[in-house]
């Protein structure tokens, strides 16, 4: 497999650093490919604008998606996005690494999807969900969190992760194609033994080991949605 | 009232854009004190790192919260931090303005979060959700989307709005104490002919009019969760 790691943690010697290394030494022992994109150590500019693109489509009103859609045309993206672009096709499995901070993604990895996602190329034209450029290719999240899993429940304080997790998981994820595993997730690791923490990395190896078994999550297809985008059969509530 | 609305998109000539003058605009006139940070014009650098901070409590190894407690303590935010912070502070009422990108907010966005709300200055100890220290204080989302609203329907192809907006509404402005009031969203401004688009910030302008007569958001209390901070009377699902 060809894989591609981005992480983002502007610790390197953080335990998300750990499962960052974790991830490249099992794909490497195990004969897959890997590329890495380490925001952090890259300076990557996360800020979605004019300088994602060598061009300028219409240079007295910026919108994101005529611009993005005239780069891909005109094969005139910023060279830390295309080169973000060329690995993204690149790879088979993606993961993305990252401390959950405010229920959602560090900065300056959503900016490297509001950045790099562009319309036309990665998306577009009914090119998305089960019909998206990334069909048939798997993404998975490795993530830590603060607080232990118990307030992440369906009935715990900060609601239930999976929920947390949607808008990234099939808004981002899924919207482009991707078959989406489980996430691996580190509960609270700021708050437990060194011995349990190297135990969380033993399980982040054995998860990645198998890999390839792991059943993606099941989402409905793009069929069962009706022209309104609304599903056919409602969801029973 | 002393509002601050926080704004992020890339273009000022944008419907986002449009709703951001409009909220100044209705402030004044009904004469309330208003500040704005305009985060493209401000060139707000998004990206977490120790850049966030004049002291260093350890130089070996960066923990954010652990620097975010020593500069509360010792005042020692960088100056794009403390003015922001003190503008979070000032402020009786909180406004959102951003396009929905990727199910979330612009990394530009994101980051004024992650870097601003800061433990012990913002949140710790006990001081989160109903007991925050922003208890008593209004925050309100206004986003535009891309598709229309069907779409974002229970049964629509990119799910509810509502579970999209959670990790925003109730993981950062309620985290932090917020009183949350429902969000206004513009659908799909950029498939709406010109007149619709007026209409929409007249709707928003009466919306902003009533905006003291607004009903939050209901989330359970904080002594509706046990030790373990899962509720002690479960949702029935």
């Amino acid at each position: 497999m060809k894989t591609l790691n981005v992480f983002a943690h502007p610790e390197k010697n953080s335990f998300n650093g750990a499962l960052f290394q974790t991830a490249q030494d099992v794909f490497s022992a195990n004969g897959h490919e890997v590329k890495v994109s380490d925001l952090y150590r890259m300076g990557f500019n996360p800020v979605s604008d004019r300088a994602n693109f060598q061009s300028v489509k219409d240079p007295a009103y910026f919108k994101q998606q005529v611009e993005e859609v005239y780069a891909t045309v005109n094969d005139s993206f910023a060279d830390d996005i295309e080169a973000e672009l060329q690995k993204l096709e690149w790879c088979d499995l993606l993961i993305l690494q990252f401390p959950l901070w405010w229920f959602s993604m560090p900065a300056i990895l959503k900016g490297w999807v509001d950045r790099v996602f562009a319309a036309e190329r990665v998306y577009g034209r009914g090119k998305w969900y089960d019909s998206g450029v990334f069909a048939g290719k798997k993404a998975m999240l490795s993530l830590t969190t603060g607080s232990g899993a118990d307030s992440y429940d369906v009935d715990g304080l900060h609601g239930d992760i999976h929920r947390i997790l949607y808008p990234i998981n099939h808004g981002i994820l899924r919207f482009v194609g991707f078959d989406v595993l489980p996430p691996f997730i580190s509960w609270s690791p700021a708050h437990v033994s060194d011995e349990d923490r190297r135990a969380e990395l033993l399980r982040y190896r054995s998860t990645l080991d198998a890999i390839e078994e792991l059943s993606p999550i099941t989402y409905p297809s793009l069929d069962e949605y009706d022209g309104r985008l609304k599903l056919k059969v409602p969801v029973v509530k």
